[in-house]
């Protein structure tokens, strides 16, 4: 997707070799008009699929997938990093970040993902893969189907990508950085 | 809004006499097309201001914010409620959960708020209205203008929304709760 690799390159804030910012229009401050254009695009990519929920994860995936759940007249569930005290009972998995360098769980409460469900997994990056597995064993733990996964921005230097592909689930990345070194973002393709 | 009050009679599960959750639609589940509804009203409601930046707060309040922008065309920041490893300097406020029973800090990086910014804070809920003051406090910060503050809905038995219209602020309030009972959700008008 030629427009966001251009903000991406534009905007992107190096730091380091496996970190780059984008608050301008993801993480931070939202694009709305961007984020519109890569709903349409996850619509297009997938228009072979026929999802009935998206599944995400708070706080950066919640835009793109109520933009493409609008797109797709189907509703949105984002995972929470926190338990609320309000939860009932719930199903969770344990994620590492990377970045951090820390678990945290992420949690769903019950009843919201249902045997049979087909889901798209929406999310803004994907490096390690540790967040999107952790949202496919909830996903499956519900005895629903992950007939999708949408990515606006993988890390394809680190291997969360090939080992999901590995798995059988497809994925459609819309920029897949190759390397970030001290002055360039060079993407594949 | 009579759907959105709809809404939360049919899907709203009362905890108890000041706290009602909402997960079905806002807060765990997103339905997109009502959020694109209460994006129109919004529209709608301040069809008279003319904003150049919206900001809320993680993560129920992303949704609707995106939306609102999406009509208006102007971005959409969220304040976190963790100060990510990557935030260079930043502006903060202190933010009280009358529900959590604990106090947090709400974070918008330096820069993204701008002297002269014409601001429209939008978020889920408005009871004491802590968060909503945090918000005011960093755009003004910034010396920025809150324009407008658009809520889904207030709990109008909790004193946040008096407080605000005493300072001068413009609330639009979507659904307006005058009492939460054990069987029984009642609205303002």
């Amino acid at each position: 997707m030629e427009i966001l690799k251009k903000r991406i390159i534009d905007e992107g804030i190096i730091i380091s070799d496996s970190i780059i910012k984008v608050d301008s229009f993801l993480n931070h401050k939202i694009d709305p008009i961007l984020m519109e254009e890569i709903a349409s695009e996850f619509c297009n990519r997938f228009s072979d699929k026929s999802f009935n929920k998206i599944v995400t994860v708070e706080s950066s995936g919640i835009a793109p997938a109520v933009l493409t759940g609008l797109k797709l007249k189907i509703p949105v569930i984002f995972a929470k990093k926190a338990k609320p005290s309000t939860m009932g009972s719930f199903l969770s998995a344990r994620v590492h970040s990377f970045t951090k360098d820390k678990d945290y769980n992420i949690f769903i409460s019950d009843g919201l993902i249902s045997k049979g469900d087909r889901v798209l997994i929406i999310d803004d990056f994907l490096a390690h893969g540790s967040a999107t597995r952790g949202l496919i064993s909830i996903v499956e733990q519900c005895g629903a189907k992950v007939d999708g996964i949408g990515i606006i921005i993988e890390k394809g230097f680190q291997n969360g990508g090939s080992i999901l592909r590995g798995l059988g689930y497809r994925i459609e990345s819309l920029a897949i950085i190759e390397k970030i070194s001290q002055n360039e973002i060079r993407f594949k393709d």
